[in-house]
């Protein structure tokens, strides 16, 4: 079942970026292992898959580990004019980001990541999340008998606050459409609407609407502007039946006062695929909390990811060929 | 939070039967509580709401537990045209049903009920089961530690055997839509294809697909040819990553062989609403399975039918007042 692809849309949740070096096409080399998977990816967007040598035009790089390695070929092959780096994050690229950020624009690869392609099982996992919380799955699910009271939360025409409006928000607003929920976006720029939403809020127009806000659910990136924005007093302004979702990063909540939110019954429960810090040691007091789970970073895995990057690959393939935009443009100054 | 209605479609997961009774209409009443909730309902349906009298043509009644009282009241008004009972099953007035079915159809009044009324929040409550089973949440909210190894199954494109097709079978697809699923559907009658379904197949074309399907939810009715319809062989032939829901009722199920089923890793994972016998006794097997987490029939609680019924009382009383077919009508004959 695994690896059955579903219709994924690829352009459904990530704008492309267009390229600014002209590209001109060619043979795609996959390496350093040859994983086949990736081989047809290339093949099924029409490229010529061949060995790195020197009229190698392509590169997809699907090792996180060999970055050395990678830099040499980068080196001795200049004429690779598209790098197509494994997984979203590029953080284990940053010193190759670094050196192509020192040389001329059109001397270097373009370089494309995973970024976006992830969205529809991070969202499918906030949902999985928020839908457990409501119906007090993770208490059901600890304790050892019948209960008597039939007790829990429809998400049907809910109050939902969602932080961050990237592909993982645009994808969660797609599942969450047939629920009829009233959706309050939380983004940088609140002039951009978002498709679907009931209101779209910039960084400070959101805090005085806690009160009226039945389940919140982090899919933010980690900025300064967002690092702890969760404390004390945004727990304690939520109604006592929200609950809180976090498939975005850790150190966006202060774990503490979610720990003391909890406890203290000033939320009704919790899902949190990512914590801080990250492992979450053991005996944390986030572990012996009953309404809250904690799925260990678990919202996209190796399995879900290999379909989609895959799916991005033959889009890119194409795009590389056809001279069209690429998708999920590494800027090499920014290093993301 | 809890009576904030949605938009819910009254119409949208049961198609109206027609009454056999020309009806005429006139006041209502709510008894034997007034019940403010309901005596909004009615007026907003456009009803005159008043005591319970000789004139009386319409009466919503709200008790499952005072159907002697009710008996008495039908037999002092035969003028009442129309009687809405609470909630969907009907089983507590099958001594007033039985009673009516031996007089002249003309000569009683049309009974409705609110089944298919609440079809969204149990339709919800399978969902959150399959994400949750999916994504192994009742063992990670067991578990007292991080994870490293990040597991977890996406619905996405997954293969869904869907057992039923009537209201809740229907919100079900709704709700599934998103997620691109290839949904096979159980029902009697399989010429009737489900919109959104894949395959429909009858009780007899199910067993031979069981090795490419990766969810099992239950959501039908409990009959003579569904009792024990899942039982060792089922569960067998059922890959071992596969996940079980059952919210329709308990006796669908074998429950030693679904037990057998998970100890021994034959499937992956199970979310039961209901049981078979129920409540499940303190000690019973299924409460130690950690891939099992069990809600103790709360798919939907009092608080999400309220406003449900509500709405189906709204309906009905525009129906009842236009002479429009009703929904919900009980078969006094059938006793459903």
């Amino acid at each position: 079942m695994i690896e059955r692809p579903h219709q994924h849309d690829e352009g459904r949740y990530l704008a492309p970026s267009t390229a600014h070096r002209a590209l001109t096409g060619g043979p795609i080399a996959v390496a350093p292992t040859r994983g086949e998977a990736f081989v047809a990816a290339v093949r099924a967007g029409g490229g010529d898959v061949q060995p790195l040598d020197e009229n190698t035009k392509g590169l997809v790089w699907l090792s996180e580990t060999r970055s050395d390695e990678l830099s040499d070929i980068l080196q001795q092959h200049p004429g690779i004019e598209w790098l197509q780096l494994p997984w979203a994050g590029v953080d284990a690229f940053s010193s190759i980001l670094n050196g192509l950020a020192g040389t001329n624009e059109q001397d270097r690869p373009v370089v494309t990541s995973a970024k976006g392609a992830y969205s529809e099982p991070v969202a499918e996992h906030a949902l999985a999340l928020l839908l457990a919380t409501l119906r007090e799955l993770p208490q059901k699910a600890r304790a050892a008998r019948w209960k008597d009271e039939r007790t829990g939360l429809s998400l049907f025409g809910n109050r939902v606050l969602l932080v961050g409006a990237g592909g993982v928000a645009r994808a969660f607003m797609d599942l969450l459409a047939p629920f009829h929920c009233e959706v309050t976006v939380v983004r940088r720029d609140p002039s951009q609407h978002m498709e679907g939403a009931a209101k779209t809020v910039g960084q400070d127009g959101w805090r005085e609407l806690l009160p009226e806000i039945d389940a919140v659910v982090l899919a933010a990136a980690h900025t300064d502007s967002t690092r702890a924005m969760w404390a004390a007093p945004e727990f304690d302004a939520l109604p006592q039946h929200a609950v809180f979702v976090n498939i975005a990063r850790g150190p966006l909540v202060d774990t503490p006062a979610l720990v003391s939110a909890l406890k203290s019954g000033n939320i009704a429960g919790a899902g949190l695929d990512v914590t801080d810090p990250e492992p979450l040691p053991d005996g944390h007091p986030l572990f012996d909390i009953p309404e809250c789970v904690i799925t260990s970073h678990a919202a996209d895995t190796p399995a879900m990811t290999r379909p989609l990057l895959a799916a991005r690959v033959t889009h890119n393939t194409k795009a590389f060929l056809s001279g069209s935009p690429l998708r999920g443009v590494v800027s090499v100054e920014e290093g993301y």
